[in-house]
């Protein structure tokens, strides 16, 4: 059962508040750590295991430092992230880069970075080559099931994904890599997102085993890693159970017994890229309740909107909500919890019990560190909130600023404006 | 029947994208303005018809001045939305502030600006009272009619819409108003989006005129305006028929005669506060296939993405895709047209037929006017695109710049990222 705590008490928040008004993202620097540590704990027992953290989830370079120092690489997906990974000290083999429908820049910088390129489509082996001029050392190939394997919920069904390539590609794709050029290799799907199934994660890494066997069976290749993907979610709601590391460490280790070692693909490296379960439940939106409406139904206004957290209005995803300093107080009042956006689904909880919530009162939305100040918009001209760091010394530092006006007038040429007749 | 056409060649796109690179948004100056002469040559025969430009829907001062210059205000939502506004020489009346959980600093610039303040809850004529030390002279108030009426499927239903006060709540608001000092007063409601039928255009104003009576009935307050709202639609796809402006206002008539008039109300002032049909139709999302895939379907890669625009992965909206030159071939493949981001819902086109694509080809991404750049993210770290206005004279000039890496950046502080210690 997932508790939903907040390490701040209403107090603290008010003397935060006054530094840094609301709304605002916090993160907990030692929660991070500890639950690295735990990961760690698991798959430690995979020879040269490695994590590598999507950098989507939370783009924000002293999370990744901090990650870093844990021994997590990045996973990019794109020019921005890359340099976010550098700018937090990670290069080399330490950043995968998993993109699709890429630029060639990209490729160019991920190259330069000597970054682990992972290739979405087998027409990027040509692609690449031309961009680069010959192929990396090492390259990766993305792998799509297709309708030999279910997708989940948030990810759809494999055949209907545009990612990856098929089975007979895979196949086809390693010794054309080789051929022109590449030595090293490695192979990764991503087939789930936000999944609570251990069983899930060893079923997949079952399957890239069989592949990379196959791969080795048919062309004497053989991988050096086997990224697993991401997928790993996180218990949003209270009663759900987040992923038993240690469950699905021994079920992948009996996979690797059973399939790895006879075929003499002993060491295999295992990665995964996950982001969710690194700093979700570790990051908190924190917003103050600035008005309330009474009419068809009860509605408490917050100082925050879906331009902050997009997944409750994008998704209907559920986060949970509590009031700073009547935790324990009954929930019998319900609300809609909602933001200033002109849009309907901006709604951070709909008909949920809560105690009774006053203006000026802290509302704290949970588990928002991963896939939320990430995709924050400024639809309706809203500026996103900032990001504070909870240090594991208890100081609280900004890692990213508020956006200001000016941040959004940014792109706008007011000169020209002027000049400009209708 | 919608036609859906794009003002620019090939080869004129060949030239332009040598000086702008795709993606980039495209809008025709001179379609804005024949469409806005169309819906005032329906509207003006009401006594002072005003219509604001909603501009959440295309928060661009260029288009907005233009719109202007046509004689049309500005419906704002926020602070940056009412500067843009300013900006665009719109102050006074010419502007309505329809917000809702509104933080008392943007009623504040509001009636600094002499804007129309329009208040989405009873709660709020206290609320604005204290944060201006008096109320305006002329106050509106939006009408959420809750189980009265049905909305539509993009708004959802009224009484599950947090917008807006009650019947009972309205009857009360505006004596409540006139005690505390406002002189003039505005009648306003919401209740649908995208919405193609015109007879609910006419029903809106039928229950908007009824209210009006009803409020003079049992306050003795005559409204000198009421404001029907938006949405209007437009027929993203080929085949759906625009709503028809002279039916609309031949209704709305027929109900101003047998309800308004007799009760005495004449004149009274109609608006609209309509933002997709002024720009949605006269934009367009011009991107450029940079890569094919061929596996479970046929996939082509554009420059692109769902950071872009965001309603086709957000809600599943169609919009028209047109290939530049290819606009009468075959449509002999089908293809899903997709973006770079790593959500599979990142697709401007699902199973499309559409002429053969090749790489360097222009896709055309049609009615992206309206609700498109608007509402860009910078989830993927991805970039959004610039704006371009084809001017009336056939020349094109540059209204917003695309992103940069270091807009991106902006609110990241990389000095004191460098001295953080992890």
């Amino acid at each position: 059962m997932s508790e939903k705590t907040f390490p701040l008490t209403k107090a603290e928040l008010e003397a935060l508040s006054a530094q840094y008004p609301t709304p605002f993202y916090l993160y907990d620097e030692k929660a991070i750590r500890d639950h690295a540590k735990r990961f760690f704990a698991a798959f430690s027992r995979f020879p040269n295991f490695r994590e590598y953290f999507a950098v989507k989830a939370c783009p924000n370079p002293f999370i990744m430092k901090i990650l870093a120092d844990e021994g997590i690489g990045a996973d990019c997906s794109s020019l921005p992230e890359l340099i976010l990974a550098q700018k937090a000290g990670l290069t080399g083999e330490k950043v995968m880069f998993t993109s699709n429908e890429t630029p060639e820049s990209e490729y160019i910088y991920a190259n330069l970075m000597q970054a682990i390129i992972n290739l979405d489509d087998i027409t990027h082996i040509e692609f690449l080559e031309q961009a680069l001029g010959a192929l990396p050392e090492l390259i990766s190939f993305r792998y799509n099931p297709g309708p030999l394997r279910d997708g989940n919920a948030l990810i759809g069904k494999p055949e209907e994904a545009k990612y990856g390539l098929t089975r007979e590609q895979i196949i086809e794709a390693y010794p054309a890599a080789r051929d022109r050029g590449s030595k090293r290799f490695g192979l990764h799907t991503m087939v789930a997102s936000n999944e609570l199934d251990p069983e899930y994660f060893i079923e997949t890494a079952r399957m890239l085993f069989t592949l990379a066997v196959e791969i080795k069976e048919t062309s004497g290749i053989s991988v050096e890693f086997v990224n697993l993907g991401g997928g790993i979610g996180i218990p949003y709601k209270p009663g759900q159970v987040a992923v038993d590391y240690d469950r699905v460490a021994a079920g992948i280790a009996a996979a690797y017994d059973e399939i790895i070692k006879p075929a003499g693909l002993d060491p295999l490296r295992i990665c995964f890229e996950c982001g969710r379960p690194f700093t979700g439940p570790y990051g908190w939106l924190v917003t103050r309740a600035i008005h309330e409406k009474h009419i068809y139904r009860e509605y408490i206004g917050v100082d925050a909107s879906m331009a902050d957290l997009m997944r409750p209005g994008m998704y209907g995803a559920y986060h949970h909500v509590s009031v700073a300093g009547k935790e324990n107080d009954a929930h019998d009042k319900v609300y809609d919890v909602v933001g200033s956006l002109c849009e309907n689904c901006d709604k951070f909880a709909v008909q949920r019990p809560l105690p009774e919530v006053e203006k000026g009162d802290f509302l704290i939305i949970h588990d928002a560190g991963a896939h939320g100040r990430a995709m924050g918009f400024n639809y309706n001209a809203k500026l996103r909130a900032g990001e504070l760091l909870l240090r594991s010394d208890n100081k609280i530092i900004e890692i990213r600023r508020k956006e200001q006006i000016d941040d959004y007038f940014a792109t706008l040429d007011f000169k020209k404006l002027a000049g400009f007749k209708a």
